[in-house]
């Protein structure tokens, strides 16, 4: 009944072909990327497609009226149900407010709607020689919007940053509908708190950004893609370790182990080498005439870490197979069981051989399959756990190794995330990480920014 | 009555030589590096040397039950009254928390008390090649948490960014005592709420900073710093935006108008040449071989905009030389006036040249003289405007002054404050570049957070 009213409203208030009400229709918005059957969502009660600031609003508006949730969403690619709804509600679906507003070349800013997909926004930019760093792996797909609530980073975050430090402004819709601006149109800001950073990485729960201003730097010169095999894990880590120790900083130091190797050669052959424990791709960017200086170095370092079969792209299309051979890692890994589920723990760069080997052996333990990639520079790791949903024995394991890669973690000195969000899968786990202290306060600003519990309830804590 | 009965409980919680209550002594802490009479400050009641994290909660527990004001300082180099008391209370002094406490070199990160002189921790990091970034250019006195309390920047800003690009996690006593985590010891961080961003330049308004962990990077192999004069500002702001523009991303862009290049080399005799309109000083650093090649791009750009007399430093010295030079501007002011101002008016780069004329223009007319200098590579500068306080009518035209080019800066698109803060002095003009909505949501989590308004009241907002 609530929801006849709510519809009606929605309807009378925005064009009719902006809202989905079937249930086939909506069924889609109940899952994200992970397919987990963790993500216990209700259907959303409609599915709105957004085309204004004004829209957004009046949206929040019947949502208050309704008490009913909103959950926003861009192109879905979280893994961890951060953009599905709980118990209903309303899905404001971003994909149709994706236009790139304004390019300033002598500011080196970027003016977006939330719905801009990553890539068409650092192709648009490049195309003036400026640069957009973050570079999550979807990022053929995945929003603008959805990088700011989760801070999404990268392969380049090692040297790079994440999103949260190219964010300078954003128009935000509140809780109760109001529109604020967070920031400035200048590279600094000291002029009031940093409103915008709380609403970076809140999921959905704070606030709604309808508009986004981000930073950018000039387009590195040159780069160059170096990729190296190790027999042994400890080797490939000594070797990063020891790069960052001689005061490179290649823009990504990635990291593919045997499984993950083996899984992309055999379904996405890539000219990858077989029968190699780990694989590392590192990138270095740059002035020109820095890019041999660089790779020099490294290429040295790495044998001197036992890396065999060392080579490098020689243009951009070498580099790009490089790439996406490490980029369909996931796509690859769902080739080996129906489902591929993805992970995301973090532990400071000195721990990071132990988290490694103890995440094998907690797999081998619950024999479950483990290919694992990750930005090793940033000491973070992506475990991509091949299972069926539908083998409950299967399952019931694949949640016992989760529950124990956490717990290795935070003994490791680590966090949970680093940068796919808590959202629904991971909100039990966060206080083993997060003091209660700390999480006192995440509430209190959740409840008082967001009083009636709409933007995205149950999510992160 | 009351304040003795403060002391009292101070007195017995913490040891005796801790605490100033002395008239004498505690009127130096009623002012700050500005000495303005703006600072209507009431004397602190006392001022405490806290030792550590455990003093910190004592005094804040007492002054929870007297309900009065804390101010935190580290060494007072603040000039827009942050760290001035209003209306008494305690000044919490920080100098004795001045240890590094560790530098971790393979995780890059060095964690320290507040109280920790920036000048000093760069120079601890650099000994085993690592490199802080924020470079405020009082940074041989001033802390990491004053810098932290106000986002502090620095020459180096346009490349490397400020101090909340580099704080990773802290230590913050909140507003009754209680002792929280804002962050983790990891690069990357999707682990719940930016808690930390919410602090790191809230002026000591939302908690006191007890412990900081920073991010490190590389140090860059080498620096060279280029020095250009020009006949006319707008050419010098052409060529900064021509740099920028063909991709060469200098470590710092500052600039020096006629007036601070004359007024430092007849007090502080630098060898800078007089008679020109504008200089600037363009550092370059990065691999040993690309400063060559950055600096020969760099001198021919700024040809092409008329620069003249460009030189270039050979070795350290030069380098360090010419960053004196610029860095003693303020105190080369003081030589002309018995009192010297500073501000911090920043607009998007592309206004620069306009917000520069207008500076000058209405200092002109309000016969105030102003020496500008500035990090024009973010589109901001510092007008520093010597006059004498106690000349009332000069100190009207100043405040006129003052508040026009507020207004240019914001007709230009700019905000007041890009790394200094708005403390006290710039509170009444905060609401012309923040607007009302995004206003209350600073209130409504300085309420949150601090409930009892105990922590730098009156300031802000």
């Amino acid at each position: 009944m609530l929801t006849n009213t709510l519809i009606k409203e929605l309807n009378s208030t925005l064009p009719r072909e902006c809202i989905l009400t079937d249930v086939e229709e909506r069924y889609v918005y109940s899952l994200d990327a992970s397919n987990d059957p963790y993500v216990k969502a209700k259907l959303p009660d409609a599915v709105v497609f957004v085309q204004s600031i004004e829209q957004v609003q009046q949206v929040v508006r019947i949502a208050n009226r309704h008490l009913v949730p909103i959950v926003c969403r861009g192109a879905g690619t979280n893994t961890v149900g951060a953009c599905v709804p709980v118990h209903g509600g309303i899905i404001l679906n971003f994909s149709k407010m994706n236009k790139i507003l304004e390019i300033n070349q002598e500011n080196m800013t970027v003016r977006v709607q939330p719905g801009v997909v990553i890539g068409d926004l650092q192709e648009a930019v490049e195309k003036v020689g400026l640069f957009y760093p973050p570079d999550p792996s979807n990022l053929k797909i995945s929003t603008v919007g959805g990088s700011i609530a989760q801070n999404s980073a990268g392969a380049r975050c090692f040297k790079y940053g994440s999103t949260k430090d190219y964010v300078i402004d954003m128009l935000v819709v509140t809780a109760d509908g109001k529109l604020i601006r967070t920031g400035s149109n200048t590279i600094k800001n000291a002029t009031g708190y940093n409103l915008g950073s709380l609403f970076i990485g809140s999921e959905g729960t704070l606030g709604i950004v309808v508009e986004a201003t981000l930073k950018l730097i000039p387009k590195p010169q040159e780069n160059q893609v170096i990729m190296a095999y190790f027999d042994k894990v400890e080797d490939s880590v000594s070797a990063v370790n020891s790069i960052i120790e001689n005061h490179i900083s290649p823009a990504t130091i990635d990291f593919m182990d045997r499984n993950a190797i083996e899984t992309v050669e055999r379904f996405y052959p890539s000219n990858l080498l077989l029968g190699k424990a780990a694989a590392l791709i590192i990138e270095v960017d740059g002035f020109k005439n820095s890019i041999e200086y660089q790779r020099e170095i490294i290429c040295s370092l790495l044998e001197l870490h036992n890396a065999s079969n060392i080579k490098f792209s020689m243009n951009n299309e070498d580099a790009e197979q490089i790439w996406n051979a490490r980029r369909s890692s996931m796509a690859a890994c769902t080739k080996l069981r129906p489902n591929v589920t993805t992970d995301d723990v973090i532990v400071p760069r000195q721990n990071l051989a132990k988290l490694i080997k103890g995440i094998c052996e907690i797999c081998e333990r619950h024999k479950l399959i483990i290919c694992m990639v990750g930005h090793v520079g940033d000491g973070s790791v992506h475990p991509q756990i091949p299972i069926d949903y539908n083998d409950k024995d299967e399952y019931r394991r694949y949640k016992i190794a989760k529950s124990e890669i956490y717990a290795l973690t935070v003994k490791l000195d680590g966090i949970i995330s680093g940068e796919h969000g808590i959202g629904l899968e991971k909100k039990s786990y966060i206080s083993n990480v997060v003091e209660s202290g700390a999480l006192d306060y995440m509430r209190l600003i959740k409840k008082t920014l967001d009083p009636k519990n709409i933007l995205n309830p149950y999510k992160i804590f």
